[in-house]
């Protein structure tokens, strides 16, 4: 039921403070997660579990994730141009697969859903898992740890692709967002609307019983993909983007770094150029670059969002 | 079970008229809504939670809704020319997110809807929520307030995407639907036949015990889309349409509105006129049109479609 | 469990002839439809309301089905060359919102799953519906004026793209369905193993617990016409082919018989015949044709699929 | 919980032993499969019913997914060109098709999940069926041949477009997977990563509780191949890649071994070769390869995919 009185609203933002104390005694409002076993009557799942939870689950949505970017970007990939709806299909899923194996600690795999939980005055991250700052940095190392992990599975897994692709911009779209049209400004906004989203849909499955678990949250992730992609291609999770772009800083994506050799039907050795009749083969290869300028944009703007979206859910939830 | 008597029939149409009492007493029949907690035993929501819900949910279903549109239509959009069943989608999963924000008014979020519970002889729009003339009107103003805030916070998260499309008519068609072959007749006619099927499955729900919740309601939208969206860009919904509208109207939308600075890649001075080699680029800015004389029917026939719905809904289920 | 003793097999294919016998007393093991509430003490549901809920239930199935091929056929229709999976979805969501109308008489929609229920040994059609002569010509009758109704309600929403179109075949093909490659042999046979899928794992719904409802028969047509419409375009369904043919011979779908006046953007007169620049329009309207020889396979084939898949079910569940 | 002390990991990874005790006699953590009911109070489900329910899955998987490639390869089909998507939703709905009538064998319809189910000690693998040496292999025995039985009957549905079509290549890709980039070390890769991903999340399916049934895998598996599919094709189940090419060898699926006759629109003598005007016809037919070099990489690959998600189960969840 909704509180509209002042008093009550000031009351319960002071939710978002519980963060400084550690682990309260009361668990008023528990976030109720994604279908979890409540046969959590110590109340205590302890934070090794969470953040092994949390860095296997981030890990399954980045791998996948990351994995359907390639799949539809880089040439000679079975999916090749199979377009948006698949891509939104293909995040949307790794979600799901990410809440499920993510069980344990309520399924975050996004510190935007940490926040939002903790700003939304929840008294638990999870069945046993109180908000504390161990508890909440806890999260965020296994989602942050998570996301790389997973982009480096997924690199591997399209190995020889990477290898067979001459165009840097697509490689770095597979771990990182970017905008289309370049303006930081715009560009944050659109991704604080997205996870604002995100976290208020999410916050109002606590209130409304529904027999899908993380399905839920997997079609939302679709639906927001699908309406508010285009500009960013909705981050809406800072471990998402930033686990995967360090990932590429690290690993021999480019051409360049992997050193195809000469012989093959798509390759090209970089290190000598095309030779005449190669019009097709840049005359050398592209300079790589993991576009750090940008890289604040879907940290900072999920963050605002899923705080905003928890906020507002106190007053309108 | 089917009153297929003539008196019986007659009884229930009374229901229509249910709206001058004010709260009646007895709840013969309340409409179960998509999944609320049955946690009303005072049995009243008030009417500014009612709103409040409603304003979220229906600019829940625009922001999304609007916003997956503009992903398709806009030039340099990731989501640019991604096909008709991204767009179904996008529409449907908005209604998801909708109806699961405004759970605390039933989820609405159509006029359509609201008018189809009504004639259905229901006694409540929600759990807590009787039927008068008082809570009528706060759903209606509930959900036209919320789509023209939804359609507004869309236009910003593509604000730059705005800027840089030429072709009006694809801004305007971001905000309202319009048809392929003008007819108003015909228009209207494929619109009450839309919004008739979205009712009458909807008001189903209730006899039809099943575990998808808002799902069910966004699927059909996906379905209702794909299959007769096709000559009027299916509205189903007065405030989908009329709201947007009127945002479309007052905010800066056109190249001359927001007068576009002369430098950059995809940027012309709408004052000055393109440069002799600048072929791509349109004489003059088209002119702005909202398109006023259409903007009936996609109202007039959901409101029709939506209380023969309910009226059948009597007789037949 | 499985009944693998011969005996035991031969006493259950005795229920196929239950037919003759009017009302069984016993409920053995009654259909557990989609969803209905067993409300149904009294047991009996009269079969006007069977009659009433099939023609609903089959109509709104061809209504969405019909209207989601005009969506994707008809020039000048907003989903135009949508795709497969469009269709896909649009006819699986039109079992989807047809089984949710039709929950009174167990949503068959389908005389193939009258039949293949009946064949299965089970004891009624619906909850409180006994398998008996009448109550199967009910279905069979409801299922056949539904369908013809579904696709004249369609034609009447896409009039205007009918009026635009040319091509007849794909007027024809908006009704019933047509074979790629014709082989009438090998056409029935993909008839009947499509229909055989449908109606096999129908009946294992019964045997397996789930929450999904209408929403698991709406995916699996989805998956039939997926994967087993390529060659006929997947009536697995007598009504829903039949019904939209007799449809179609009666409306006046074609330019012929429309008698397209001449002005207007895309309208030739078919009287008179095009002018010497008039390129894009044929030399006279294509004539109108219902392709009866055909119709005999989309009938004969899912009767044969489902009475083959209602026999086995009764060996291996 | 998660039990991290080293000395419980060892004692659990035990259970993957278990094999070789016939029946043991605790159930301490059985499998609880998709759905089924739980009346199996004996707790024996013999082996022949195991067997015949994962043939009919089994085969239900191979004929829905070899069927949507057949639709989306072969000229002159429906689907022809339908995209990625379409084929991930069919492969993703066969599985949803394959698992519900399998219900009586707890639906494993793959090799993989039924190692990964070992591997990750559970002691039954369906209610009712212990982990023993004999339930193994009927369950691999079941697997393989449904997985040859269903692509057959693929091959019939689909027989005039399999005569039609002059691409061998095509043909193969409607029966087996294959790479597009052949390197079997990554391609080998590739399928223990998807296969990984299929078996960890159907493991935590068990401690998660939905309401989704059969569908959660169903999605689980458009996930994977709309993210994983990309290099291979993702078999991630030895049978579904082994039976069927077993099918396509035997099978009379090229055009040389049809003897396609002269006369008809698209065909074309093999005996005599084509005439001097017919340009679109290959000299001679192609030879036809069930690419039996490459067959080991979809049967190993999942194998150890399976084991390792199966064993990790036991460390994380």
């Amino acid at each position: 039921m909704t509180q509209l009185s002042r008093l009550s609203v000031l009351r319960r933002l002071r939710g978002v403070f519980s963060l400084l104390k550690a682990g309260s005694a009361s668990s008023r409002r528990p976030w109720p997660g994604h279908g979890q076993p409540s046969s959590t009557e110590g109340g205590d799942v302890d934070l090794g579990t969470v953040f092994i939870s949390e860095v296997i689950g981030t890990g399954m949505l980045t791998l996948l994730g990351c994995g359907v970017v390639a799949n539809v970007l880089l040439t000679r990939s079975k999916g090749f141009n199979g377009g948006w709806l698949l891509i939104n299909f293909g995040w949307g899923l790794a979600v799901f697969a990410g809440v499920f194996v993510a069980y344990q600690s309520g399924g975050h795999i996004n510190p935007a859903v940490t926040l939002g939980i903790l700003a939304s005055g929840a008294d638990e991250y999870a069945p046993g898992v109180d908000i504390t700052i161990g508890s909440t940095f806890t999260y965020f190392g296994g989602e942050f740890l998570g996301a790389f992990i997973g982009a480096v599975v997924a690199f591997f897994a399209y190995r020889k692709h990477f290898e067979a692709e001459e165009d840097e911009t697509k490689k770095l779209a597979v771990f990182s967002t970017g905008p289309e049209l370049r303006s930081y400004g715009w560009n944050f906004l659109t991704e604080v609307v997205g996870t604002f989203v995100l976290v208020l849909v999410v916050l109002s499955f606590a209130n409304t019983p529904n027999e899908l678990g993380p399905l839920a949250v997997a079609l939302l992730v679709v639906g927001i993909g699908a309406s508010l992609g285009g500009p960013t291609g909705y981050a809406i999770n800072p471990a998402r983007d930033l686990g995967p772009r360090i990932a590429h800083a690290l690993l021999p994506t480019s051409r360049r770094e992997i050193r195809v050799p000469t012989a093959g039907r798509y390759a090209a050795d970089p290190g000598t150029g095309p030779g005449p009749g190669d019009e097709d083969v840049p005359a050398a290869p592209q300079r790589k670059s993991s576009d750090w300028k940008y890289a604040w944009v879907p940290v900072a703007g999920p963050i605002v969002g899923g705080v905003l979206a928890g906020l507002l859910s106190q007053v309108v939830f």
